[in-house]
């Protein structure tokens, strides 16, 4: 039976992740080990200044093992795989992340990190966000039920190595959806306006009130395709050199001059 | 005179940015905008939930402005850009990191993505380390001359697109250095073990103590010139997507009866 490891960053308590569990375990043997709180956002932070705790939880549903955590997201998938598990799992699976992953969004992502976690251990991973998920009791099944169906066929076809697959769900009843589309990141850029404010003492204050600019995506991005009602999937490399770069630019880059006038 | 955004993620007091705004107060016009405390290991964490302070303060060194900022490095890049800085900046410079961010460290270092930052705002973006800071009194004055050197040079070529440049200075004197190469990013992996102890209460706790394997590394990755005394210098690009697979596999993971059988 496929051994399935379970991480997410919204926290064990979120509904994305308990419904993904439950659709899971009916079929695989399901490892769960998530933050133990809400930490969204964290990118591909880790805990190294101070210890994690790590605590074995009954999430009532038949899972073989679930963990709540004290770290981030990559922290859970790390300590899973190097000191809770007695097992290997097949692949890992991140989420189902409360809202979108797309385009830049993957660099900040929690989510995205712990399936990168996954890749950088040899792992197959993915990544699962419903891009409607903010509301806190969104119906995450339809999410859960495609990667019950999908999870098996690709690992048959096998996955490309140190490569994690990004998954975005459209907020939309699946009867409409239109199909699955392999894309590439697009752009999403966010507007990042700060509220300042000032607090009852009398003291300055900003908060990130960054709102979607709404850019036109070319065919053939994930931003494009869950506006087309598909559900979108992206190859994301955890090697993030520009090789473009590296084949045209070594002469003009390499400025020998440099380190030849400060001898 | 060229305009220098400078950020890090060992904090503001420490003595890699110290040594690097003293190099290039000299030379161009500084703004700093840190974190006021240590932020190593952050990934691209962003600030979300909570509020973010700003304070101005004197660093004893003649730069236009600097700011002690409560978020993490990813913040203080974005907080100085979109509500702070009355001017935009040429380039985004972060640094002079305590320690390399070789191979996959790039995925956790705070310093990398405080450069991703200025990219995805659309600015030249270099980030800089010292592979033997980890001691708090390296010296950094090699890799801060070398970049007052490099830097107007490389803004002289012009920077791709979606795409910093990691730097990495190897930890020997500059009469050592045999000079600068263009380098993709090596695997460096981690042993990643987890120590597990019990506290004073009896309870127990985990603690990353992961070590480098030392792998084999092919030439023209990062970690190999740094191993050969060369300063190395890589392309590394905001845009995830592995365009190979894209171009190799879409078909194979366009798994339509997956929407299909849930209809």
């Amino acid at each position: 039976m496929m051994k399935v490891l379970v991480a997410n960053d919204d926290g064990i308590h979120a509904n994305g992740i308990r419904t993904l569990v439950e659709y899971l375990s009916r079929q695989f043997e399901v490892y769960v080990a998530a933050p133990d709180r809400e930490r969204s956002a964290t990118g591909h932070a880790l805990t190294l200044h101070k210890p994690i705790r790590v605590d074995e939880l009954d999430m009532g549903i038949p899972v073989k093992k679930a963990y709540s955590v004290t770290g981030t997201p990559s922290d859970c998938v790390k300590i899973a795989l190097n000191a809770i598990l007695d097992i290997k799992p097949d692949i890992v699976v991140s989420g189902i992340n409360h809202g979108p992953n797309l385009g830049v969004d993957v660099l900040y992502s929690g989510t995205v990190s712990a399936a990168l976690e996954g890749a950088i251990h040899g792992l197959p991973s993915v990544a699962i966000s419903l891009t409607n998920g903010y509301e806190r009791m969104a119906d995450f099944s339809h999410g859960a039920e495609f990667l019950c169906c999908y999870l098996p066929k690709v690992l048959e076809i096998g996955m490309p190595a140190k490569t994690i697959l990004n998954i975005n769900i459209p907020a939309i009843p699946l009867s409409e959806m239109t199909g699955i589309k392999l894309t590439q990141l697009g752009t999403r850029m966010y507007t990042d306006t700060y509220e300042r404010r000032v607090d009852p003492r009398g003291l300055v204050y900003y908060w990130l009130a960054g709102e979607i600019a709404e850019t036109g995506e070319p065919e053939g991005t994930d931003v494009h395709a869950i506006r087309n009602n598909m559900i979108s999937v992206t190859p994301v490399h955890i090697d993030m050199t520009n090789y473009q770069v590296l084949k045209d630019q070594v002469d003009s880059l390499e400025i020998m001059g440099c380190v030849r006038e400060l001898l």
